[in-house]
């Protein structure tokens, strides 16, 4: 089963792909969509295109996006909930089962301990996909990610319900 | 020129669409797309359609959405955020020039003050645009946005800016 999971953010979307055989995980491809256009309907729109193209390129049988960790920061919140929805509405798009996961459990998953360092997830991340060099922190989420995806969302014909908090 | 208004919503999203010459208004037409399915990819896909299908349907010049009020509540945030994303996603993908207005830029516009009540706006609407009964509160919002972007919109070859606050 071929997995994309998805760090959404609006400035900079994490992305990356696996392959999971059983217990067996490997690298697919990993990167950054970085959103340009001079407002905020083009670098929507640019997600868009880069993530739709990703999809065509790599085929993933499933995906799994991080759940957004809600602030105190409303603007924030807003920014990357417009950002949430374009690649959400990206995946539904292109008929994928998607699952949700909180960040906690995406870190205890990969590194065994919900509260983990960025560096110690991709420390892991290279690990658990050998020869996989994540382009930078967000494209290591999205691998941590799919990686949680291959470990909980074991039922292909339906979409998944957020595991964890 | 014709104008589609926007009030973005996860739950229910309204639109409608006006006509605009010189300073003469008139309706064309409204409505609420409501958000079905199971999971939030599936009910922003049925915005993203639904809105669409709008925009094929009446071939708008322009476009023009409220401007979301960020406030304490980051789940609601959130939700509209993601919603509003969608609907900010499908406008750029139809090429659409989009005015953002804050929601007490447009009371002021339509209703003569910041703080009106939704009855105001219903009132105010239907008495700027001959003949039109909105579908509900959430449809006449979205009138009088259409109808703020008539004030100030007038700038067909370039995307718009945020007016007021």
């Amino acid at each position: 089963m071929r997995i994309l999971g998805i760090d959404p953010g609006l400035r900079a979307m994490g992305w990356g792909v696996i392959e999971s055989s059983g217990s067996r995980l490997s690298h697919v491809a990993n990167g950054v969509c970085q959103s340009d256009g001079d407002d905020l309907g083009e670098r929507l729109l640019s997600l868009h295109n880069q993530l739709s193209e990703i999809i065509l390129a790599y085929s993933p049988d499933q995906a799994a996006i991080e759940q957004t960790f809600v602030n105190k920061d409303g603007a924030g919140t807003l920014k990357l909930g417009q950002a949430r929805g374009v690649a959400l509405l990206t995946l539904a798009r292109a008929g994928l089962p998607v699952g949700e996961y909180a960040p906690n459990r995406v870190k205890k998953t990969v590194v065994g301990v919900g509260h983990a360092e960025k560096e110690q997830v991709q420390h892991m991340v290279k690990l658990q996909l050998p020869g996989c060099r994540p382009k930078n922190a967000d494209a290591a989420d999205a691998l941590a990610i799919a990686i949680c995806h291959a470990f909980y969302g074991n039922a292909p014909t339906s979409r998944m319900r957020e595991v964890g908090t």
